[in-house]
């Protein structure tokens, strides 16, 4: 581990972020699960969705872009079913509540789905998608986001990152758990390609022309100022690869999130400096024994993602993972040894620690 | 139109393939789905699941592989599910059957899945997911295949390229139809390009080492001999374009057809001259009004597609276009011109109609 790193705990972590959310007015129970989506982003090495973006929440809840206190209001509920309207609330203390509403209801049901609307960021899709495991449920979870894909042969764009997580319980192997943005790849990285000065890979991106995008730096001042131009679907440019692939996943998961909820969608959905993306999430939950006994399931999965990992890797490889393992393993190393946080990310924490009177958490 | 081809009235061919079918000892209403779906995707401009592979399903029939007369046999059932066991039948009778089962089922519960195993091709998957849409309901339909397709950093296949089908109805603007395999293209492409003596562009396959495959004609001889190599997932080599995220969504595709149903799953799948692929499928219908008034949400379906269709195009390009909708304009065309049909395709369902004496269709 480089000097680049500090080592946390996940409990102290965990607790400095919530305590962070209570000073900004949110109840102890919203702040906990909020505190626990976040951290479990970077427990799970996803730090592009943990603590380092705790700032941007802080701004939310003290700019009133986010609301500590909205109350969701539950429009529409069937046995099956439920329709959330979050009211601007933050995303994570609604979307895990929605969740377990939607698992209950499976549990009498068999399958049970939610949508809610009017949310922020709800931080990893696969958090939710994996709450179901327990249950000896398949879960789904999705979310749409601020938009900046464009479609195949476009050059607007005209949809955001679009996550989907699907989780699936097994016995003795971790679960399988896909969490995959609908993009070929997400702003950050167009952002990390602009900081060192290097050309964009063809096929990641498009530039106002709907050409292939090669100067990162112009390409995020174009789609800042929604002038065109933008991430590609994932499968890339044109058809060849399989971009209307990723460019329908990408729509499948606007329509089930925001469509379904009656909530904005497309390139309505936009994150400014005075307004919030006002996303919308989809979750589900289907019980394993509706189809069979869920040890045979599980047992028969634990031959599937065995047989993947165990597969022979390419010359030059050294191994073939299957969705979410590495995650999990992540997860094991850094329950040992502390949770890796750039030193930068630290710094930054310790000064939100100071402006909100929290204690930063302690380094390993 | 080319001289390449024929056209033949929608009618007339549908007649043609269940008469066919019917001399293989199908009954007349199994015969006459069997036929409806292969012709759908003609019709659809899907002419690689058309009737091209006519001969496959007579060969298929004729020798046994498929069992004309196995009946169905539900090995489990609740309100909201089913799992049924072909029992080696063809693949489309069983599979629309069973959708509407679930459609049904689903009108009761809100949302109603469905698993079949050891069934055969069943044509598009699109075909399943667009049956939910004059009930006021999603559709999902996925099937996995013969295993073709390496994951992430192998070289031995491991999945299928594992289609999956998502519909969502309109009311103005044609339905949402999204149905693609989760490959990032299926061994036909290969074929051409070996007919034609190109080489592969990066990213579509590995050989035997894992590495970038160039040469098709070696690639299929080591694929068809298990020796290594094979198509890779949505996203191509690597995770530089997403290739993880196509290797998920197929692993997902097969936990929900096999695993589910307990039937065979991933390199187990195995098309050869003496044994058919013994595949599954899994299939989904979910309620909307479970979650808003369904005429409300066609009302905002057609915001979101006509908003797609009218994007501006890239320099280049002319349109856009949603899931589905070229295959609609095609549709419109076709019911008024005839479905073209190659010539060569034609001279070989003629010589089929010899064989069974049955007569070939009038051509337009």
């Amino acid at each position: 581990m480089s000097n680049e790193y500090v080592r946390i705990h996940r409990r102290n972590l965990k607790f400095f972020v919530q305590d962070v959310f209570i000073t900004l007015g949110l109840p102890e129970s919203d702040a906990s699960e909020a505190a626990e989506v976040l951290v479990a982003a970077d427990f799970r090495g996803i730090p592009s969705h943990g603590v380092g973006r705790l700032w941007r929440y802080v701004n939310g809840l003290s700019s009133g872009l986010m609301l500590p206190e909205a109350l969701p209001e539950t429009l529409r509920e069937t046995p099956a079913s439920i329709v959330v309207n979050a009211g601007g609330a933050m995303g994570a203390p609604v979307s895990a509540a929605t969740m377990k509403t939607v698992i209950d209801k499976a549990r009498s049901t068999g399958a049970a789905f939610g949508c809610i609307r009017d949310s922020n960021h709800f931080g990893i899709a696969g958090y939710y998608a994996m709450m179901a495991l327990d249950a000896d449920m398949l879960g789904v979870a999705m979310t749409n986001t601020a938009a900046l894909g464009v479609p195949t042969f476009g050059r607007q764009v005209m949809f955001g990152t679009n996550p989907l997580a699907f989780a699936a319980p097994a016995d003795r192997e971790k679960a399988f758990v896909l969490d995959m943005s609908t993009t070929v790849v997400t702003r950050g990285k167009v952002e990390v390609y602009e900081r060192l000065g290097k050309a964009l890979p063809p096929g990641w991106a498009v530039d106002k022309t709907g050409r292939t995008a090669e100067e990162p730096a112009s390409l995020l001042v174009d789609m800042f100022n929604r002038i065109g131009g933008g991430i590609l679907p994932l499968g890339g440019e044109g058809e060849d690869f399989g971009g209307h692939k990723g460019y329908g996943l990408a729509v499948m998961v606007d329509i089930l999130c925001s469509v379904l909820a009656g909530a904005p969608f497309g390139p309505d959905l936009c994150d400014t400096e005075t307004s919030s993306a006002r996303v919308s999430h989809f979750f589900g939950a289907v019980r394993v024994d509706l189809f069979r006994d869920p040890a045979d399931f599980r047992r028969d999965m634990d031959v599937l993602l065995a047989g993947l990992r165990n597969t022979p890797p390419a010359d030059g490889s050294e191994r073939v993972y299957f969705a979410g393992q590495k995650e999990f393993e992540r997860e094991a190393e850094f329950s040992r040894d502390g949770i890796p946080v750039l030193r930068k990310t630290y710094d930054q924490l310790c000064g939100i620690g100071k402006e909100r009177g929290v204690e930063p958490p302690n380094t390993v």
